[in-house]
């Protein structure tokens, strides 16, 4: 039975929370909507962060970036909002999110954001 | 205001059906569901046709391809059924299908199909 | 009906001005005419910025890019006049303006702008 | 004082009639315009041919793909068309035209034709 | 709880036997052991067939490379065994079989077989 | 006769102590088993490191990371386990340790960390 | 003392004349002088031959190549001449000259010819 | 009429001297003479500069790195000597000069120089 | 104690007699001396071959490539060598030679040779 | 009659010893032998330097580099070595020399020294 998509992202324990080290998650399966014109829109997500006391579960993470593809939503918000739940769930030491979207109307679009800013 | 993706492709007359040439169309923004487990697949989808007295309008291509974004399918189905429909819109001279699948348990899938067979 | 070419940058709301974040929109789209021998140019340019109050809306992006088409402009100083119009028109925290020119008499040329210098 | 753009393609006397042999001519500088939508359209044009009494002279090739800058043409017309003009002016033993189109839609179109078919 | 690994290799059933298609799958993810050193060898697996009556289960294919984790195995043979092993559960009307292997010596080895021979 | 994986890691003499210099030792070759799945994972591992008085014997290193392939290992616990493990056995002056995993769920992931912190 | 540039090539005796074997060289370094604007044009030169009696010295055919560094030469009759000075000077079984250009007037040449033709 | 090759370099008026901007000029289309041997030597040069009231016209930046065609240059030379003229000839902020050659006796060599040092 | 490189190819018998496969074995570490200067020469070596009754066993296969090191032999030579030395030893059904050598020259120069011719 | 390899390396003047400039010398073509299996290694040496009052002379360090072939030496002892040897002949303001090892026991080894440390 599959799972569902879900905005909860799961945290984990750290297995090393005594020290500093990134973890850096990439994937090419991200779709959303266009708010404007109701078409999907694609984009390769990379997290990278320094856990602190959690690290996330990358089953929920998938779930989680599952989540958006029938939502609409604007390429600066979407990157935003998904630095933000990462944030929350996570409290992690230093986080950094890119999405880097297929070119529309000719043009390659990619959004950075960190925390903290 | 947006169009309705639709599996309804529109054939163009073809300026020059007095000899043979090829055109290829290619796009990394396909998905649909894995039917077994109901979670998202992603493919790069590449057309390439010797067209007879129609040739594909491409907006109605990118709907086309944009309508299985919620339905089930299997790799090897799906490939069969975007040649059939194109067949069927268009009676091409000769046609060709190819789709690259993001990995899925480590494997790389590329499944390829001609008309005629 | 075609969007007519303007030099007007539509400028739209931050959805997150509360912090610091970067967008690039890059486009292999660029054409205008040299004003020395009235032959076209062309080029990649690549535009970098933190927003502060507004974000650029794409197509207005496009559109003012393509208004270059039939003027005739220095590689140095069409560089510099796409940084002033985006500077006025966004008022970013910070800008970068690159332009990658097809080569010219055996000579790449790359021009590269940031706000504030 | 720059040339003008011109439809006449300038043949010179081929060196070496006594022998098949392959030039091809390659540019990523073709522009013109959707006649849908009347905006700008990009290409990689590539010649290739066998002359038999003629050579093209390379500057009047530049020149006459300079003059599709502002002339409406679907990307399936266009590539024709300029196989149909090669042909007339070189009469070449053999020739094939490619034009490969930055992507509209999401979708990257490429097409190809042949002389003789 | 994990599914073991099998040399069963599940066959389903092809959706278009009425034609020829080809159906390739690739991974970086086999291993196996040296026979004559006892330590791991790593390939990159390609199987390429056009199905018969049937189509192989991914997640079957999946284990069944998984299970020559811990078997001794000559290149040449395991690409042998891979190929008779699809024969036998898949009755293909062709079958190609790629084992492209670490560096060993120095030596970077590749080994091809096919069905019919 | 092959030898056995091992975690002891041979210390050999640094040759030039006196002064600060890298080495950085990459492998493709290393394979352990989701301790949630019990599913085989694969990692290029990335050690780089600027010796003190010992520098790690390669073989010995091969057959470290050799010794792996039958334990249960979350990504950020062995990446961090590497660490410890040569940081006891080298008292390195610096060392990075980067584990490249492959896809798994449709994210890549990539962990990294440093001695000291 | 340099060796003078010159047209002898030298023809050494083919150590292997029993059978068919194929010999490929290639440099970036040809450059010659267009005959019509007087300004220096860069190819790489691709010669692939089958030897007969004979097999090019390359300390000769660099010197050969480089005897055009102050000639005038279109790129279609240069590509000709060297293939008809080869073929002189070795009589091979078949022998291809690829001469790949440096753009000019953005457009990327590249000439081919065979022997026998 | 051809342009004939002259060290003068021309320095037209920066069109934005307001603001500090970086020109990249690169071409692989330059040759001189090894005064050791006299055979010719080839390299890409990259120019880099900031300028302040100049900028370099591009026509007479071709016909200054031709006019090295004839000239006897060991590479550490040939790469400070254009950094000295450029650097006279338009008083730049800042300019950095890099020549990558094409391989002597197995030897890739890169030379690099800035202004100021 | 480290092996003697050796002249002598081990065959071994081919696992899979009963059918035809390729296999190829390729290094970049081969490196013999020139006849004409004593100085030493670099290549890749591409081996590729359907075996009979014997395949090649890769340890002697490495040390028959380094019996060549203290060796004089032209790119031509050497090449034809290998394959007269592998046809010897293996009595393949089919077999192809590449040597691959670094520049000389400024020429980078291929051979290849097959078996049967 | 070919030069003999020779650990003499020669210095000759720096025709720019009034400025910081930096010299990249990079070859795939240095051998050496393992001394712990005299099996024979392969790397690509990169010495990059910043000259004070001495420059390198091109065919000695060809030569020097030559003149390990048949020398066994460790990786990080040969690197070091290299470093030393240059600093002694050349004196220079800054220096680094990176070795990049052909794997061995399936892993790829870099060093890198630079003086002063």
């Amino acid at each position: 039975m599959p799972s569902e998509p879900s905005k909860d992202l799961l945290a984990i324990a750290n297995p090393h929370p005594d020290r500093d080290y990134e973890v850096r998650c990439e994937t090419p399966e991200f779709t959303c909507v266009c708010p404007m014109t109701g078409q999907p829109d694609f984009a390769t997500v990379t997290v990278t962060y320094v856990p602190d006391r959690s690290i996330v579960e990358l089953k929920s993470l998938k779930l989680y970036l599952w989540s958006f593809r029938n939502e609409g939503a604007f390429h600066e918000d979407v990157t935003n909002r998904i630095r933000d739940d990462l944030v929350a769930a996570l409290s992690p030491r230093r986080l950094h999110v890119e999405t880097d979207w297929l070119v529309r109307g000719g043009i390659h679009t990619v959004v950075q954001v960190s925390y903290p800013s």
